[in-house]
């Protein structure tokens, strides 16, 4: 199963957290940016190559501390195709680099348009007999706002190509439970029901370490919530975002973990990428800031998790 | 407001109908793959070479008499970052027929990740000062289980650009009702609740026909929940799935209208493109067999909606 893996490089790094790659061209470094613009032209194709030097050289730093990455689809779609190739083009690197790739695009749809999402990040494409992989990512980050028809693609891929899913269950943003926080006439909120159908999707798929391939985004800035989730989801793999920039502690964070020190992974983005501009290195720096952002984070949080700590 | 252009564009052409241009590569005449695997390699970048041949013949065969055009990104994020230059290519050649162009990608997350959607389909991104355009879409749908920090960054863009949003409320598919129906403790259902969170994140951007410029998806495989949604979001413009090939019927559908003819535009996506396949007609007949299906769908839709019917 597809998180036996993750975990397996969790406990080998000992960190239990993911290098989220969300580049706005803000966050590259002006001398990047100035001989990309120059070799590729100042627009999209310049923006998008700008962009996958960034992520590599960041992607070369961590590789052997950091079990995993998470681009986010949105900052690679706003630079237009020629972002979506840095998109594809990052994802082969991390996997050529050992890392795991989680692709967050929240992506939700139905039957036959739910399978071509799933053939794009998790499977393959059949071109005149031939089978291609669109992204060839490790996870994807799904709704399951349209329910099983639309989960139901994903497990069948994750079983056969060894795949996951982290499904949306209670966002970590401010305005998350206008709809998820909802009590039930049954009993229970909305982000209940919805972690409650995550057991049930991920229920023939359960591995080695006790979870299955169907995860649960649940945001590190609900602590009761997550610890709430934790209890009542025991083969659910979570997601954690909010750390850090969003205002999610460690303390706080460390209640998603389960009594071995896993059952989930915590995101952070901003915080690594733009490293060198909170501690005011030359920017020539980045990569190597973003690296000791890296191991603070994991110190921050394994602090809590002793089970982990290496 | 965005979708003042979309209804102007029903009243001229006498037909509220959306083309869906979600193009498997089984759907491409064997003429045009062919072709394009010896021109292009018979890979990802043949693949989407073909599609888009096949998109603009559609295209051609059809602008003047369907308002829009709807692609499905799923499909063409299937062939990789070749599918989606596809995709942008499909949008701009629709756009320069005059069409309105929906992108079907129900995209969700929050605030900068959000605006970075929003910049990718509805406004643009900033390159070394100047704005580029990613997709330059008309409309996207997204989804709205985040709530109101997931739509906020759309409206505001809606607002400036001329552009328009359609939000998941109820889905055609047979599980939409998994969570869709619950009952809620504080009364009506969560595809209830979704609506009245359209008409309140659209209640700043209402044009002259009476529709703000966010729309919801109801699908047309549930006609009562149609009727129901169309009473309770006056403002709500509808965009309805589920219209033949998932077994909606034109006299359901027509519930999704208002005494007008106005307020809801249907969706048709296999039957268009396969509509040479089901006619037994030649295969270099496709495009003209999918004009002669617009029509068939037109007038059938029309028959049940005497005010608009031209």
């Amino acid at each position: 199963m597809s998180f036996d893996r993750l975990i397996a490089k969790i406990i080998e790094t000992g960190n239990p957290t993911v290098a989220g790659l969300d580049p706005k061209l803000d966050y590259v470094p002006e001398f990047i940016k100035k001989k990309s613009f120059e070799e590729k032209g100042a627009d999209l194709k310049g923006a998008a190559h700008a962009i996958l030097k960034f992520n590599k050289a960041i992607i070369d730093e961590i590789c052997d501390i950091v079990p995993a990455i998470k681009p986010q689809a949105a900052y690679y779609e706003m630079y237009g195709y020629h972002g979506v190739k840095t998109l594809y083009k990052t994802i082969e690197y991390a996997k050529s680099k050992g890392m795991f790739v989680i692709v967050d695009g929240k992506r939700n749809d139905i039957g036959a348009t739910m399978e071509a999402y799933t053939n794009a990040y998790l499977g393959s494409a059949a071109v005149d007999g031939k089978q291609f992989e669109g992204f060839g990512a490790d996870a994807l980050t799904v709704n399951g706002y349209l329910g099983t028809d639309g989960i139901a693609p994903l497990t069948k891929v994750c079983a056969e190509n060894d795949k996951g899913i982290f499904v949306l269950v209670k966002t970590s943003n401010k305005s998350s439970g206008e709809l998820q926080d909802k009590l039930l006439a049954e009993g229970g909120t909305i982000y209940n029901a919805m972690g409650g159908m995550c057991e049930k999707w991920g229920e023939d798929t359960i591995g080695k370490y006790g979870y299955s391939a169907v995860g649960a985004v649940v945001g590190a800035t609900y602590p009761e919530q997550l610890a709430e989730m934790r209890a009542k989801l025991p083969h659910t793999f979570f997601l954690v975002p909010g750390y850090g920039a969003q205002g999610g502690g460690a303390e706080g964070v460390a209640k998603a973990f389960d009594e071995n020190g896993l059952g989930a992974i915590v995101n952070s983005s901003r915080a690594i990428m733009c490293a060198y501009q909170k501690e005011g290195c030359d920017e020539q720096d980045f990569a190597k800031a973003a690296r000791r952002e890296c191991l603070r984070m994991k110190d921050d949080i394994t602090a809590f998790v002793p089970a982990l700590k290496k």
